[in-house]
């Protein structure tokens, strides 16, 4: 079964609003087997509207179209419906019903553009709206179904869910499909690409990869389809075990996970904890590590160390040091990590301190420039990186890398739990 | 001038990542008066984006096409562009010579994959990428302008802004349009709405208004059309005096300000410094801050106190205020906040103290409890705010409100400069 979605609304195409529906329902239709061949997005107009469902019914058996279906003028959908189906608009009685319902338990007085929200086009199947007024409609023409659905993520997601799914589940026969991302950090993609290229090339058939760069990571995704969802699972895992052969050091979780999460589940694992002293990602880092709920379970806090004044009195970092090798430096960079760990009192630490940009590089400084550090209870390492020329991404892979650097200085000092 | 945007690439049709690029785009032709009619995701499969180009083509006189440039094989859209044009791909040595400068820079040796990025259609005009190795296209036929941009969003932003928009602007007639968005924070979208009702109603014909609200503030953006720009300018300006009188304390600047840059730059003026205590909030103040060019002129540092412990040795909160109050409670945020100005040794200092969730709430303190205190040279002010129950949020929604009381501070106690 293959599928188009439409999403109806000028405000998507003035910028105003991103469309988040096509992405949640292609990942819900995706995770039933069902196969998404495009997504349009199409002006309140009513040719333009037209012309969008009659090439995806030339093209897919299923199309689902999100939006225009509002109580004001300018929402024609239900409308267009009628002519494309050639039928008129009747009024439900029990969408009626419901509507009524909504508004005596809020209290609030029905007026007539409410009540014309029960009018449905007369050969469709309504499928009652619990979380709104608007209802959904299934209409089948030919061999093509159209789903037509309110455009408020929270009405659509609720209609999906209760209604739509389970009607194409228990309708039509589904291909099983199984996905599951690889992500990886420290190996730009095309090196990685290089790195895994024999492994892409002997994939099976059946089993697809897409390379998904960001400037958090580089997310490898395998896409099994086929018959079997056990089966789809156990040869994907397969592929993934091969891979971790290639790059062992790169991968760090997989799916949803963030390098933050991962870590912190590494220390909590061992009953250590962190302290962070930044300059440079100034907070960033910590931002990473508190964005995961329960990291105070591991995490200690962090001081920002970004003026020199900071890194003498809190983290005691010596004037000395300073002056002689600069604020980028690794000897300053240890003795912010080592100041860290001993002052806030953690198992492990990470520092960092560089020159962000876009000014302040030098010929042997450029901008770019990162020192990061870390400590164990055992011993400190530190290593230099030269990032690029923009402020947000050196201080993104930064924090990124100083995180995976961590990950695995945990890992090899304290390999079983 | 209309346009129509394809994007492509597999992972938006299976779910894994919502297509922002498609609003960026759209809001960005549309501030420069060109009308986005559709936006169409593909999937990486030649013939589905011949189909596309091809259907665009004939209804608009620019497409712009985003994503599938990478180095790695299931990037395709270069084949596809030749085939389109009927040209085939030559090496583009300054594009070569920028690839190189990246790696070196980063000291990443190149490979085959990264050397073939310097391969372009013959017949089109090269867009520079300075953020990443995949250059733009920009290609004409018969009347309709084609453009072909990476789908990394940072990159594609940039091309846009660096080279596309200016080119659009100087080769098409273009209707004179002016933007200006004003910046609010602290009021939700519809108490704003209400407040600012008659201002809005009477605005002249030709000076329309949009609500861009995001979680980080709510932005109100005034676009006016018709002739001769500086017009334009000067009945915009006057709008915006008119509603400065309405809501004076929640505009804290325009367009691509930000709050953390407004806030640096009014201690700057003062010769005032800054430091922070972070509990809740764990480092996002400070990464607002840090994200600021030259905030080391204001900015000494951070403490993010995420453990009582911390809060206790670095910050000197007592042990008896912990235990008495809790660690959530203005006694506490007060003494935060005055330690870290004391021990950073600063002018003003900002400190937040809460529950981010989604646990940790009790009847008396639910999820979304935050404490904001400001410390000044001359006194301190404590606020408590019960924000929702969405970690991700309250962290930005406490960040952004102790930055909002902060610059408030500075103003009342320091109008003048």
């Amino acid at each position: 079964m293959q599928c188009e979605i439409i999403t109806i609304g000028d405000e998507i195409l003035i910028g105003q609003v991103i469309d988040t529906n096509s992405a949640w329902i292609a990942g819900q239709l995706n995770m039933n087997g069902i196969e998404v061949y495009q997504a349009t997005s199409v002006h309140d107009d009513p040719e333009h509207i037209r012309v969008a469902l009659r090439n995806a019914g030339e093209r897919v058996d299923l199309v689902v179209l999100t939006g225009g279906l509002g109580p004001t003028k300018d929402d024609i959908t239900k409308k267009v419906l009628c002519e494309f189906f050639q039928t008129s608009l009747v009024f439900h009685e029990p969408t009626f019903e419901l509507i009524q319902q909504r508004f005596k338990n809020r209290n609030i007085p029905l007026n007539k553009l409410n009540r014309d929200q029960a009018l449905v086009p007369e050969i469709c199947t309504v499928l009652p709206n619990r979380a709104g007024t608007a209802p959904g409609m299934w209409f089948e023409k030919k061999d093509t179904i159209y789903i037509s659905l309110p455009g408020v993520p929270f009405e659509m997601k609720q209609l999906m869910q209760q209604e739509v799914l389970p009607r194409l589940k228990s309708h039509h026969k589904i291909k099983a499909i199984y996905h599951k991302t690889i992500l990886t950090q420290g190996i730009p993609e095309s090196m990685l690409a290089e790195r895994i290229e024999q492994w892409e090339t002997s994939l099976p058939q059946h089993i697809k990869l897409a390379y998904l760069p960001n400037p958090m990571s580089v997310r490898l995704r395998l896409s099994a389809t086929g018959n079997g969802g056990d089966t789809l699972k156990l040869q994907v895992d397969q592929e993934i075990e091969k891979l971790k052969l290639l790059i062992p050091e790169y991968i760090f979780g997989y799916d949803k996970e963030t390098l933050a999460e991962v870590t912190g589940r590494l220390l909590l694992e061992r009953k250590q904890s962190l302290a962070v002293a930044e300059s440079c990602t100034g907070g960033f880092i910590s931002h990473l590590i508190t964005a995961v709920p329960g990291c105070s379970a591991w995490f200690k806090g962090s001081i920002i160390a970004y003026s020199n004044e900071v890194k003498q009195n809190i983290l005691g970092v010596s004037a000395e040091t300073l002056r002689q090798y600069g604020a980028v430096s690794e000897q300053v960079v240890r003795e912010m990590v080592e100041g860290a760990r001993k002052k806030l009192n953690a198992g492990f630490a990470v520092a960092t301190t560089g020159i962000a940009g876009p000014t302040g590089g030098t010929e042997g400084k450029p901008v770019g420039t990162v020192w990061i550090a870390i400590a164990s209870p055992n011993h400190t390492t530190a290593e230099k990186f030269v990032f690029g020329d923009i402020r947000e991404r050196n201080i993104i892979r930064s924090g990124q890398t100083a995180l995976q650097l961590l990950r695995r200085k945990i890992i090899n000092e304290n390999p079983t739990r």
